[in-house]
């Protein structure tokens, strides 16, 4: 019996059990993928926790990313081939379809081919960080080259993926992280500035870089107290995305700022560019090509065994990666 | 020597005072107009007390929005005319260029004529309520026929003028306001539903109005707590202009509902307009066409003489106001 994470309350990383279940067969309009890889997302703890988007049903399952190869299609699909070497795009509920296993069922239009030069452990980290960024900056904040982006908790997979995306757009990307550890780190990522706001002024940063205008273009997971800095970080006629709620404490619209400067606040998620079909075709082109070149790369930080999937949430909630936290399997 | 508003301390109507003043000549750039209506605004009592976007020099003039005949002009103004009939649009610092005058000092840029159709208390009441509009709902949220567009804060004469530009784009306008007593007046003013908050729950109203969908444009003077419900009465994708700061409370950011939603929040003034020649020139067509097509019609509340231009302020303060307040000279 394959091997499947479960967790039965919401709650710390030890309420994930690492359990085995019986072998599902894929009904109408899925696919069985047999896991090599799976790429760990804040989505999940949230969800873990209860905090997300969707309450978990429990028990539940959880995840959103993994890459492996079609084993079994369910009945009227013709398109997509049994041993086909796919990654799975976060369009479904995660409750119903959580991908952290050995086995796991989930929708065809979910699956996605990953270029030949990626390994199955970059290919479980591609849709999430490209997708979720590739909507905010290229498909709604149309980036152009002489726009500056302030991206926070860059260090993240989507902040570095945000730094990947501006820099092949030829636009500036201004990165934030908390401690000086992480600086050099950035700046090999591509980061053209490293903001280290334990020790500078985040506003004055910005607009010191900037030559006084400001960034053009906010790309947030963060929110809570943080948006009233980057109001003041702002361009006249900026955008903040907003895409996560980091911050447990409450977020203070910048009232005052936006209307001086005719900011526009935005929250924003991936499914706007999943669920809708247009969308999310240039949306996979556009990551299919950049990881071709190379424009787009993948930095993994570590990866952890199946058997230690607490280990790994409890990892990601340190704050401590670099880039993208990989299970394998 | 021509009568003139000043203030020498913010503070409540009454710091406002009628002073006699040398006539000024205008300067390069200038024009004089000897003023037949003042059309008031919020931003004169925000500005009044010491709470708008910009502080005044004390003592300072005030007022945005004036209708006259020019009787001087600067040098090297050529295309503007001695003795026609304009008025203003808010596009200048009003504690330099206060309309609160007989006679008062206007950039030439600042002037634009109006229909013949209209008198010069409707003159007065164009510019700041229908461009304010026409950029959030023409410009920035391309309001189509299919939409539902939510307007808070109904009778004054933004609300209205929103009321009338969501008819003439053939869309279905939702108006709110506090007390019953102002329910009959909007609806005769073209709204095609009112919702009275202090009797009815404002979300599910909307909620109930749209089958469910929700209002695709807000436009709303008030923010502050007033944010939530509007967030949770908006449709998916919807944009929120938040144009005033009504509300003396903090604006909380409703986070989730905007990342569950997709929902953007725009902090908006007329500024982003009447500062760009091409929107200007956009807005200026757009509201010049609807008034002398009937299309946009000013409603005008009640008028004052100058003298009591103290308790005119105190009147809007007050707002029991259903539309513009003049001041006739």
């Amino acid at each position: 019996m394959p091997k499947v994470v479960r967790f039965h309350e919401t709650g710390g990383a030890d309420v994930l059990k690492v359990e085995d279940l019986p072998l599902i067969e894929p009904g109408e309009g899925e696919v069985r993928l047999k896991v090599e890889a799976i790429g760990l997302n804040r989505a999940e703890v949230m969800f873990r926790r209860g905090q997300y988007l969707q309450n978990p049903e429990l028990p539940s399952r959880l995840g959103y990313e993994a890459a492996g190869i079609i084993d079994a299609v369910g009945p009227g699909i013709g398109a997509i081939q049994i041993g086909g070497r796919v990654s799975t795009i976060p369009s479904f509920s995660m409750g119903k379809y959580g991908v952290y296993g050995e086995s796991v069922i989930v929708p065809d239009s979910a699956v996605a081919r990953y270029p030949d030069n990626l390994s199955a452990i970059e290919g479980a980290a591609i849709w999430m960080q490209y997708l979720t960024t590739f909507g905010a900056l290229i498909e709604f904040g149309q980036l152009k080259k002489d726009d500056s982006v302030l991206i926070t908790a860059a260090s993240s997979s989507v902040g570095l993926a945000a730094i990947q995306i501006t820099k092949a757009a030829g636009a500036s990307a201004i990165a934030t992280t908390r401690g000086a550890d992480k600086k050099q780190f950035l700046l090999d990522a591509g980061a053209d500035h490293v903001i280290v706001t334990d020790k500078e002024d985040l506003a004055e940063s910005v607009i010191a870089i900037t030559s006084g205008k400001g960034a053009n273009i906010i790309f947030d997971p963060v929110a809570g107290p943080l948006l009233e800095k980057l109001a003041d970080a702002a361009a006249s006629g900026a955008i903040i995305f907003e895409y996560g709620a980091l911050s447990p404490a409450p977020t203070i619209f910048p009232l005052f700022s936006t209307l001086a400067k005719g900011l526009t606040v935005r929250g924003y998620t991936l499914f706007e560019i999943v669920r809708d079909p247009e969308k999310l075709a240039r949306g996979k082109k556009y990551v299919y090509d950049g990881l071709q070149s190379g424009a787009l790369k993948p930095i993994i930080d570590r990866t952890f065994p199946l058997d230690a999937i607490a280990e790994a949430h409890q990892y990601m909630e340190s704050n401590q990666q670099k880039g993208k936290i990989v299970v394998t399997v």
